[in-house]
């Protein structure tokens, strides 16, 4: 039956392919007595050995298909198959205890993995997720439950799950995945992010999909307007195959743009510039005609390692990034860690609100060995590029005092080392905060340039979680609030001669995008696959009227009635 | 040894006696086999009938001192005590599977627990909380830990606590403590604003008063600068003795101002309310002279019980105080539950950031059967004095026109049923979240009064959870940024000939209010213990004065520079 799910729409463009489910399977199970403990035994060797055929099935398809850097994981799940060390104590069990093969398996396992993961050594702690995986591999079998194993995806899918985590990706073969839909998340969820960074279509917030779509389910995924049709009509399938050339079309048509410059019909030029994770993103950027980075989120170079990055891993990251856009702007912003965003070998206290908590610049001035190496680090890559840095979570003069006073001193300790660093270094801050805000103009005679961070601004000026879907109807984006507070930050930079940018989400947002034009925003920085879009939109809008259009929504009571007036501004136009 | 923890100044006065310490004793054991099961038998029987002795002199010495009501608890115990269903199976346990007492006391409390706890009936539910509480009173004697009898005090003392929630305080004999310390808390957590409403000095965020008082420790808990001392010297005792009585000397200064107007020295009156959680609290405001109630805080109604109060339930509550108050303003705030106030029958869902979640108009919006009710019993009620109507956690004007048109729906029925209700009912709200301060101009048009939430509006607007004793820096009262907004409340209410209040922490507090004065605001609503002392505070100010002192600190940076200024200029005054 062809039914339709309505998302938020995360990332654009139309996909249309076979479902694939990325799930956790229900590998739950009672303790049995058994009768017949050879059965038992027997029941455990076919299912080991079904685990070993499937996992060298699912290796040699990695290996052909993503190199033997992501086949290595399953060279060791063999290992761990074929240890008698842990098949053994199972087999005992089985006849000792007369129970079941699930109880037995999952009794030495979880002792193996409590003693693994106790060990101060990081190999002994892989061979802990090692055996974890491996378990969930044989009880699976065991209980005749399909495991999904994303690695050996080998046609065009629309992957369907609860939420996409940044490991789910990692796995996922980049060339087959044509689109995402998932239960939960926003526009600005690392799962829409990642989309949106992937260039693939993605609509989250379903609900439903994964109650609702099965493996093979023939399934659209309309990242403009947010809809998941699932098993359509051929006439809904053919209606949607022409929405996508014409998205393509119109694509083709923004790629023109690439090396023009974003300026308005009536000559005001400003800045599109991208917000960046690592420095694969580059290419990115670049193909989408990006004038710089406008936010390089450092947090994923603490990501996914066993302790903190070296003054040299990450000057070797940023000098990349700086030589990459061979002295284009690049804003780099500095450790933004906690809250939601935690690292395993930087243990933070558990907090009630992490939101509201001790993150970032908080952080980084509590800890100052994390902060002064990335900014030794930041400092040296300086002399490659045009290096701006950016504070993140500032929400008093104090904290930008420190931040800064500490700059300087590294600053200055290179110099006296003799180590080559940039004369003139912008330094910024993120205004995310509302305090920060509301002293834009005391600020203002401090710092170098403002970036707003609407994701958190919103988030904080409305006091409501964006990730809390009980009230994602406070997340509004153009409540005249929040344009209020965005104008005040763009007329305080420009009343002491700084610049003023945006890199949240609503930098990209084409309701947003006038009014900021009309604000003044200099710089716009937003996902690279958004920057064509917005250059071609900017370029058919008038900054003059835009003034207006600004000056008008301001006085207006509600983010609806904001929406409902720049949608019927721009008809017209 | 004499020595001084520094902690937090949470409520006024000084209070000189001996530590009572209130902790969670630690009832850890092992299980052993024991060999000699009759001595295990004894030692248990042993255990039950010191417990029972224990537990008949507490209940005596509670009906003498608390009343047959607080007692009744106690009967409770007993009676578990004495039940051969509870104690043969320890018996049998002990026997059968030749384990210690305590081993054996424990596995069977906890099943039978269970079994009550998941029981649809809440006398079930509570035995399981009385057998709980009973079986720590054995163990306690098995293992001759000692644990606290709180209502067992029969002396003057200081209880030191981790913290203190409202059941503890339920369970304490006013009469004898004279002060708190404890290890966390600010000014704003429950144990602070409890200790104000008891009108006894308390310290709180000590951090290690748990650790560093032992039970009978001299202790001088100094609640005017946050001093706790342990043991002092007889020179430090003498010396606060003589503070304590010039403190009291003091008050009755300020008692002679009971009648008097809270008038500026330049003649500008304002308004001194209280802020108060049940009809109880009324003794103290109508003792300390307040003009009115500036927040009563309904949670109270909701908490201690096992369904939704009634709407009579309620109607009775608001009427008292209405009654109480014969005629004073009495502002009431509707349900302001959610967030780190949870109901035990109304499940919420979990959040990761509760302060930014589903809580007050949200919830009260969502669920209209509970708001709808409140506003029945208020309407009812406004018959008999002076009700102004508040919504808390107001973010945009949508949900004020929602709540509103509810409250004038529920008015238009109870008049078609031919019910009192009052002709005209101010309706307000509170300002606690930054969006609404920002879009105070466009709100004056359409609310009859604004009250100003300092403790949410600071949490928000600084991005600090205020309870994170990580960031507590962060917690900045005097930062311009929340001066600046208040202004902007102050000022767009008195443009639309409205009045703008404040019922934060805030209001009483000595280096706001001559700010506060300055900016003009109308109605200052706190602890009624504070009154007094805010009234001779501001009948010694030049409200003239005040204004220029207001207008400078708006243009400072910190604040800490605030602070300093206003000190600076109170000192020459």
């Amino acid at each position: 039956m062809s039914t339709i799910l309505k998302g938020i729409a995360a990332s654009n463009g139309i996909a249309i392919a076979k479902a694939y489910r990325l799930v956790e399977p229900d590998l739950s199970f009672e303790k049995r007595s058994v009768q017949n403990v050879s059965d038992e035994l027997k029941r455990f060797d076919t299912a080991v050995s079904e685990s070993k055929s499937e996992l060298q099935a699912i290796r040699e398809h990695a290996m052909k298909e993503l190199g033997a850097d992501k086949a290595a994981i399953f060279d060791a799940h063999l290992l761990v198959l074929e240890d008698p060390e842990l098949l053994t104590p199972v087999q005992d069990k089985i006849r000792d205890d007369q129970v079941n093969a699930e109880y037995a398996l999952k009794e030495v396992a979880d002792m193996f993995v409590t003693m693994f993961e106790q060990m101060d050594n990081e190999y002994m702690r892989e061979r802990a997720a090692d055996i974890r995986d491996v378990t969930k591999r044989i009880l699976a079998h065991l209980l005749k439950v399909d495991i999904p194993n994303p690695s050996m995806i080998s046609e065009e899918v629309i992957v369907i799950a609860e939420d996409l985590t940044p490991s789910d990706t990692a796995q996922l073969n980049r060339q087959y995945v044509k689109g995402f839909a998932t239960n939960v998340g926003g526009r600005t969820s690392h799962s829409a992010i990642m989309a949106r960074s992937l260039e693939i279509p993605a609509v989250v917030g379903t609900k439903t999909a994964i109650q609702d779509i099965q493996n093979g389910d023939l399934v659209i995924v309309d990242g403009n307007n947010g809809d998941v049709h699932v098993n359509p009509t051929p006439e809904v399938v053919d209606e949607y195959k022409q929405k996508q050339e014409q998205f393509e079309r119109q694509k083709a048509e923004w790629a023109k743009l690439v090396n023009e410059k974003s300026v308005s019909k009536d000559g005001h030029t400003v800045e599109l510039v991208a917000n960046i994770g690592t420095p694969n993103d580059l290419d990115g950027v670049i193909r989408n005609g990006g004038e710089g980075v406008g936010l390089y989120r450092t947090e994923f170079l603490y990501m996914g390692r066993d302790e903190l990055p070296s003054e040299e891993v990450q000057f070797e990251a940023y000098k990349a990034v700086l030589e990459g856009l061979k002295g284009k702007p690049v804003v780099v912003r500095t450790l933004d860690i906690g809250g939601d965003k935690k690292l395993p070998y930087l243990p933070l206290p558990e907090e009630m609100n992490p939101f509201l908590g001790f993150r970032a610049i908080r952080l980084c001035l509590d800890r100052q060995d994390i902060f002064r190496t990335q900014l030794r680090a930041l400092l040296r890559a300086s002399a490659y590029g045009n290096l701006k840095i950016m504070f993140p979570m500032i929400s008093n003069l104090d904290e930008f005092r420190k931040a800064k006073a500490i700059l300087l001193e590294e600053k200055e300790k290179l110099i006296q080392e003799g180590v080559q660093v940039a004369d003139h270094i912008e330094v910024g801050i993120m205004v995310e905060i509302p305090s920060t805000a509301v002293m834009a103009d005391l600020f203002a005679k401090e710092v170098d340039f403002f970036s707003v961070g609407t994701n958190d601004l919103i988030q904080y000026t409305m006091a409501a979680d964006r990730m809390n879907e009980h009230i994602s109807y406070l997340y509004q984006p153009y409540n005249p609030a929040i344009l209020r507070l965005v104008k005040r930050v763009i007329d305080a930079a420009h009343k002491e001669g700084k610049w003023a940018g945006m890199c949240g989400e609503m930098a990209g947002d084409e309701i947003a995008i006038p009014i900021l034009l009309g604000l003044g925003l200099d710089e716009f920085s937003m996902s690279a696959s958004s920057i064509l879009r917005a250059r071609s939109q900017i370029r058919n809008l008038n900054k003059a009227d835009m003034e207006k259009l600004a000056e008008d929504v301001l006085n207006l009571t509600t983010n609806e009635e904001v929406k409902e007036h720049v949608k019927k501004v721009l008809s017209k136009a």
